[in-house]
């Protein structure tokens, strides 16, 4: 009870502190194009908010290495105000809780939380739960009634079956989301979780572009589960080849959940559009995405705060379609390096009955990037 | 030649005088729900603009009976200034034409055009051709390039494959094209449909819906050539079992093409779902949407005229989904009240190698009516 | 505590006593097209069973009026061998989990679930729970890990935020379903459901359709809990402008979930096809869909028991695409029959804060279909 | 009229001689993964024919570089049996014609045929007359009328609005259709197509997977048109920026239609989730799908030649899911293979008003390989 409270407390995830001591890809040399943001995070597109569960207790037959990420799109205001969004399913081997209203409404409504695969009906039920305790529901009584909660599987390191995560750390998390710099690797829904056979986790990266003047900035979070090592390419270099298993190797599993918020003012069509790229730099890390895995997207925008309060007549305001190519790129862009952070911010961890993954070694891949003329200083 | 030249003529179709000559279901007393607009038509949403070209030549083996419909969204100034626009395919087995890039862009740029299979192309790269003798394409090359073009099967009537729609009726129907009352039943690429064993063709209708105080139109235009006789109901009459066919009943063949306008602000999504609902119109008529039948359906708005000029940002105004229910039942209503407008002023017509088909008898459908308690007077 | 082990008996739901004991829309004599099984239910399709817990406790402020419904394509033998499935939301405000997958392999891996909104979570976990109580996972971990849980909403009539539907009470539905004929009206996860401003709930039916020669079966169970009172059409008839509603209506909300089962060899593509044509049965209720209606439905067909064993190579039967469409009616003939059914079984309910809803008058129906000439004796 | 006939001429395409005589990527030393069947093209699937109408007249204003190129999935046997078939759009800037058929059915009937913008209509039509001299439709008069015929823009290079295809063009390519090696680069639908700012067109690949003790070839071809220069990745080697272009960069403008056969026995929606992969080698490339960009997919089978004759019981074999990893794999690596091979073979062009497209300079790329260390001897 003591670690379990423990492990609560790691929910005050997101410490400037904490996330400036784990490594990032751009500080390795790995080249990355495009501008980011300040933090390289979703949380430079205002007002996201992010906030982790992490939970590591015991060790052997029923090791937990399990948790929950939330992201609410326009912080406490989520409560209040949808967010236009939409969303792809690349490989729908995999859970993502809530999208039929997505796709039907061109909303949003509620945060995005991702979590291991066999506690997504808890933290759904844990998520109306929370919302009741915030106040009532609208008057059709629906409201926050179709939560979004994501998956990827953590079965391999942590005890899956024994059901871990609790209504509690879901309030944790959402209780404890801020913006600013959020932690990576295994933390949240991403604790256990793996990569191209090393350890992975949580990613994140942002973009800012430019349209016409004015300034946009895009931003990806991965929960990231998937790959097979011989195909993994990290900046075009054949990585995965380079760097062989020593035990067979699996093929494409697990999964990935990618999570796109922009501050771009787009409309639930486009933003199903920017769903789609996110498997574009997915496929650009080595993924085919492989028929055990699901890759599931989901995007929205937090501009247009005030055009789905359930008025009549609403404005919205949008990005025209022949002006969308910069995000288009971006999305691709910052969804291959967050996948990469995760990778880089994820450190060796042993779980479930001894099961291990190690984190892909530092020094190793940047000497491979230096001998394929790929490393940036 | 001379033929063909008074055939074109045809095109002028839509003259107040011929619109108000042919017999509509709605005077018969044939009840239906809701409030339609004063010409009962897809033209009561301003500034839609509706032509015909009607081909009728011959008798017996190469006999001619197809034509072309088009629906310019904004009249002339469609040349400029595309609709949103959403589609839904209930069942596949027809041709749309250029429905990507309506579910990609969410826009509708140019005329929907209405004819028989296999005159399809020819359509197409017609109204392509039309574009370009109206100016100059824009920069990119690629406006108005993706032409929307439906059909449904007039090979039991007309020598389809004698390919008699040429270029020229498609610029005759596209000129013609105005607002106003519209003619009905074997008229434009309706010319020689049948539904549910009776003959059939084109059939609008129209419905005025409030929402908080703004008033609202929304109109259909069908081309129709669809359904079982055994299924066909009525104003809930089960009239087709009540008038079965001497001959073998062929099943739910042929297909139906319904298009939706309104003037009601509503974002591509949404058209998704109003066009949805047009099959909830159709399932009223008896239709299963059979193996053969091709139910595809396009919706536009005619309202942000302003939103897709192709700047960077755009303002779209849009009803809040709480507030979409009237369109929705708008669209079933005037889907339902269009097809049996179709079938009300068709005629009787003997076509390719002396088939033939029968209108369905008004006064026989009358007295059902009364029989059944659904007569209005 | 006494109270909730009475309610799990209830979950002994489908003695052919009990399911004698309800009234149903034929016996009344509505009249209805094609051919029932025996049953004239999903179960007429072998081996699918069904199994319900319904929770009806304590009175006025925190009633509960809840409940689970499952549906088992292959009975016990689920457990090991998937159905072809395949689905269509017709209007996504509503939830039904783990249709990413049945989209992407084609195949419903596990039991169907039904229960309130609020509940889903915990009835989806606790399907994985009991799952693996019953043996191990296979090879990959993922097996039945992404179960089928839908829902309509029962905070009208129940307390919904008080959760009260817990893992027991989905084994008890999952340990009690069985073939033969089922309840129907306030049972199991449609205890608290209303139709058209009518108490309803559960309801099922069935068609026996020819093709070539031989016989198959096509089941359809509902949870209905959708529709606006002056659009209710039973048999054609205008019923619901008939018995208006004295208190003002509230429009098409609710939801409706529509499970269609066939032991017709049905490969996927084929199965969304047939999911579709469930919405053309609800069309003929008077539905339209309405904004805050979750209308969802799953299609899967018995037939082809080891074509998904994982085996690298598979043999699967299917009917030809031209030979669907007795199938394509069955759908729409038995939705539309389910719905009525489960008005008809209904009884009236009292629930949280003294809300109410009475069953449709039985009598004053039967007077109005013979008023319109469809009373059949 | 002789210049006309000395081009149809040309269409005899698809000789050893000829397509030995043009450059691959392979033999250039740019590394693929995965291995090809013995010609590299999609012509390895048997019984896939490849035809070409390649038109290429005078220069300057109204000079013509565009043509047609077919792909019967069962050479002649095409006309009598249809391929279970599937489709992706990842954006769906462009025309697929006869795709609503594809997704409803599952079935492609007939060839595929690809072609500039402007003469989607005519190819189509003609691919139906073409059906017609061959002998009669089915009894339902449907069979082969919605023909899929794909574009991309050649109005760079080619007087577009010449309209310059016609129907005995689409004639000689399915006359002169047949297996074997094939031309790539300037030839067919592809002649005037450019990619990321360099020449580009038709390009083709194969590979051979093993499933179970089972070999089975896939095969991919490509029209590629797309592609903004600076993004140009090959074998993960930023080539573009590395080789910037000297005008304005467009941007991802272009389209293109990717075409993939596969003699494994797969099942309709197994084939939209291979369709889907050709976008994954797609974004190896550099491309992020631009919002002019026509990226549109099709996928088909040659396996289960007897599947579907319109029997109203079919028998279809097919791989399982959690055996499909290598094809999709397989999918990526073709496709991105034959898009490089498609520029590799391409040629300079001179056209419509001296427009102009170099080939990517061969030396210089081998060059770059080399110096990032992904030259392969």
């Amino acid at each position: 009870m003591k670690t379990l409270l423990a492990v609560i407390m790691l929910s005050a995830c997101c410490g400037t502190t904490l996330a400036a001591e784990h490594p990032r890809a751009r500080a390795l040399g790995i080249p990355f194009d495009g501008t980011p943001g300040p933090l390289n995070a979703i949380t430079d597109v205002a007002p996201v908010a992010v906030g982790y569960t992490t939970l590591i207790e015991g060790a052997g037959a029923h090791a937990v290495r399990t948790g929950v990420t939330v992201i609410l799109p326009r912080g406490r205001a989520t409560l209040d105000k949808p967010v236009f969004a939409g969303m792809f399913s690349l490989n729908g081997n995999g859970e993502m809780t809530g999208t039929h209203w997505i796709e039907e409404s061109g909303f949003l409504e509620g945060p995005v939380t991702l979590t291991g695969t066999h506690s997504v009906g808890t933290v759904r039920d844990a998520v109306i739960a929370w919302r009741i305790k915030q106040g009532k529901p609208d008057a059709s009584g629906y409201w926050w009634s179709l939560p979004v909660v994501a998956e990827t599987w953590d079965g391999e390191l942590s005890d899956a079956n024994g059901f871990h995560v609790k209504a509690e750390h879901v309030f944790a998390a959402l209780e404890g989301s801020r913006g600013g710099a959020i932690a990576e690797g295994n933390v949240g829904g991403g604790t256990a979780m793996m990569c191209h056979g090393f350890k992975c986790g949580t990613g994140t990266s942002s973009r800012v572009v430019e349209i016409a003047g004015q300034s946009y900035t895009l931003g990806v979070l991965v929960q990231a589960n998937y790959g097979a090592r011989s195909e993994l390419r990290i900046a075009g270099v054949p990585v995965g080849k380079l760097m062989p298993m020593k035990r067979p190797e699996p093929g494409d599993q697990g999964s990935i959940i990618i999570v796109v918020a922009t501050d771009a003012p787009l409309l639930p069509h486009q933003l199903d559009r920017i769903a789609k790229r996110a498997g574009m730099g997915l496929a650009r890390m080595g993924s085919y995405a492989g028929n055990g895995s699901g890759d599931i997207f989901v995007a929205f925008s937090t501009a247009n705060a005030e055009a789905a309060k359930g008025a009549a007549l609403n404005d919205a305001r949008f990005v025209g379609n022949d002006h969308l190519d910069d995000l288009f790129n971006a999305t691709v862009q910052a969804t291959e390096e967050a996948i990469v952070n995760a990778m880089i911010a994820a450190r060796d961890m042993r779980g479930e009955d001894g099961h291990y993954a190690n984190a892909i070694p530092h020094a190793a891949l940047v000497e491979l990037l230096k001998q394929y003329g790929r490393y940036k200083r």
